[in-house]
């Protein structure tokens, strides 16, 4: 009987399997690998939505369609997306194609498991284990426990409720409204996923106080002893400080050790939010930037981010060093986390790292430290180019200043008319292809670039070619 | 000066780029694709934890490898790992190895964007509207909302945010504390990510009521009208009741016309966690078992369980009529979600889609069913099996009764004897690497197996192997 065999897909056919991979494989170096990484090759194909719709003509039929025409669907997927690995990709805080990450993704993808028990996911258990062990000694930590998370949010949102765990164990079955109102601690600069973290545990935005941050972007520890106090004087309990180790615009860190002391007086919480700037922690020559963050209770690293290690690989790292586990064991039996299947995150970092070594990447991480310097001095030769601040990490915050507004900085619409900069060549470069960098308004500050410098791809040539492209598009205005 | 160079790893080195790329797509295609799906392969290769760590040498190290080691390392971490697209995987509500969602999964690593923004994610920010869209559709809505979400456990919880945001929006700011005590409903069969994610919003899990179900293991809808009634007297605040198609162990379908009623009647939320028995709602021929979904408020739905699109794809998918979105965009300005950073996991099942078309999917959907069937009739003319139900979905839940067991269903230690076959048979099933089917108690019945008909290459061969290598494996028992 017909039931009695497989479906004619080719599921069942071995060889029609390996043909279609090796074919798809095939467009995949071609076009997103070689192609998608090289300097002669555009960043981006824009077009606008209800164009690429035509072109991609993604509508989902009744029938299936032919293996020429799906390998023509990867093609056009493939060219019109954006190339993240190409290194005139400056756009989001990751860039760069590492192909050891790359192959561990692969493999990570053709095993397809989830990472519940030993019995399913044997070697990734072990690896993870591994993994997050690497991770807390870079932190300073011999022991503690730690979990891979669906991104630097979802790791900021587990060390909130962790912390309101340990303080009040029983609002996990009993909830929050039979607690006092609960008080968190973060500065201006903080990714905004700490408020929406607070709103999604049902703590509300208004619990989280908002310190104070200097010129630079670092959290003023005066002001969060002041802010604990006031918080204090309004009846509510102070329970968790999350500082930032490389802020999202400017590429502060809080100082950390001024602030672990705050929390030791007041028995807070310390959370490390060093989803970007955990990385530097490798960098014999920079980790001082993070100077006291095994002082922590909890630690948020995303290693997507400047080791490119690829979306989604975020460690949420726990000092821990209690006997006894602090979060509650029973409802959350054998896994720790509010999953239940989990992707493996932790192939492709392994993968890159016994490639690479502790030492391969170090040098990549001061590698891009000396060329955001590098960029920097270059700026300051050239008159089109004003800097925000000195940067202090690998986010480089300026404006670009066309010729008609040079030696204008007395008049009175200056800052209004270099606000509108930035919109205007971002449209011009992505129009062109030729690279990609963010804008963004800060505080008061009008509409400047962020060029984060952390392809590990990137030359010196790289740079002069961002500051003369950016001269070359803006040369009219 | 040597900064200005590329680093001498080989980002910047195309060609050793391609070849390592290449060699791992080998090892890929000969261990894991080619290997990994034959039956005259194992399923796994059992090692005990302490002898994989020493397989694998998982320690990360200063010096950096080979590519000669490199190589090695990935044909092990596949040897040793689970074949979850093996036919003979009857573990998890996920089996089997789809081509063409792997080819979009390899896509989408080499892609390596987040969904944020159609700046820089232009194909997949239209292609994940147009998925949801068909997805919407086959629930029976024309028009919504949605998202794909990392995993089911999360989208049940962000259903549960929404419903309680809507009843009572001030709570994102204010938090809980100034609401009344709330209640949801969901039977005792439902998934434990609903109390995780009770636990998790901060509502905690004294704000979950238990519905009964009957003894097929479907939510009683009388007892749901009762225990709100309990719940409002005792004054606490009804706000959603989570019904669920296609239950964990038994695979139930909850009769949703009746539990919509309820919720009409009370004007509570209705969520379907449909993340196992979405997928039926393809069938044309099965999709009556979710009869009245198109009257829920919102829907989990995970296509990467029987459609085999890959971990993960989990899709929360909302009818949201109205004119004004009922979740606050002021704070979530422009993604809808509580993570930053969001994985693609739309290409995958695009892509799958466009080459099967509903009637390929369909087709696969109801050999599931046929199959199932099959397995239960054939277990029908044997004597060693028992089964815990005439099951109605692909979950297929028995006692293999051993031949020392036959004919004591008096005797008083039958249960208790009957409990430990399940434990042994396993054991050896999976050092021999055979097959993995997983078993668990339920309520008062003791360990029994549970085989997950979801492989789209299962034929009734793979059927009569199962039984015939439980047989084998017990004959001593």
């Amino acid at each position: 009987m017909a039931d009695s065999e497989a479906l004619p897909s080719l599921a069942g056919d071995p060889v029609a399997v390996e043909a279609l991979l090796r074919a798809v494989f095939g467009v995949v170096v071609d076009e997103a690998i070689q192609k998608g990484t090289s300097v002669s090759q555009k960043v981006c194909e824009w077009k606008e939505p209800e164009e690429l719709k035509q072109l991609l003509d993604l509508e989902l039929r009744s029938q299936g369609e032919s293996q020429k025409q799906i390998l023509e669907r990867c093609r056009a997927v493939i060219r019109y997306s954006v190339k993240t690995g190409h290194p005139r990709f400056f756009n989001q805080l990751f860039s760069g194609l590492d192909p050891h990450a790359l192959a561990g993704r692969i493999i990570t993808e053709s095993l397809n498991t989830s990472q519940y028990t030993y019995e399913i996911a044997p070697v990734f258990v072990l690896m993870e284990e591994e993994v997050l062990r690497k991770l807390r000694a870079l932190v300073g930590w011999s022991s503690g426990d730690g979990i891979f998370c669906p991104g630097g949010s979802i790791s900021n949102m587990y060390a909130v409720n962790l912390a309101r765990y340990q303080r009040y164990p029983d609002c996990k079955q009993r909830g929050l409204r039979t607690l006092p109102p609960l008080a968190l601690f973060t500065s201006k600069e903080c990714h905004y996923s700490i408020q929406k973290g607070a709103a999604f545990l049902g703590l509300g935005t208004d619990s989280v106080r908002v310190v104070k941050a200097d010129e630079r972007g670092k959290m003023v520890p005066e002001d969060l002893e002041r802010q604990i106090g006031m918080a204090e004087a309004e009846g509510a309990v102070p329970f968790l400080v999350s500082a930032t180790s490389g802020t999202t615009v400017l590429g502060a860190f809080d100082p950390l050790e001024a602030i672990a002391d705050v929390c030791q007086r007041h028995g807070l919480w310390l959370h490390v939010d060093a989803a970007w700037g955990g990385s530097v922690l490798l960098s014999q020559t920079h980790r001082h930037l993070l100077d006291g963050i095994q002082r922590a209770d909890s630690v948020a690293w995303n290693p997507h981010k400047l080791l490119a290690a690829g979306l989604q690989c975020s460690a949420l790292l726990l000092q821990d060093t209690s006997q006894d586990k602090f979060y509650d064991v029973a409802l959350d039996t054998g896994d720790k986390v509010v999953q239940c299947g989990r992707r493996v995150d932790c192939l492709k970092l392994w993968l890159m790292w016994k490639a690479q070594g502790d030492q391969g990447l170090e040098r990549r991480i001061d590698q891009a430290f000396v060329l955001a310097r590098y960029l920097v001095e270059e700026m300051k030769k050239r008159e089109g180019f004003e800097l925000v601040m000195e940067p202090e990490f690998v986010n480089v915050c300026f404006w670009f200043v066309p010729p008609s507004l040079r030696g204008k900085q007395e008049s009175p619409d200056y800052h209004e008319r270099l606000s509108k900069v930035a919109p205007v060549l971002k449209e011009r470069m992505v129009k062109e292809g030729s690279m990609m960098i963010g804008y963004q308004p800060h505080g008061t500050r009008g509409n400047f670039f962020r060029v984060v410098v952390a392809n590990s791809a990137l030359t010196c040539a790289d740079m002069d070619f961002l500051l003369n492209e950016l001269e070359r598009l803006g040369q009219d205005l």
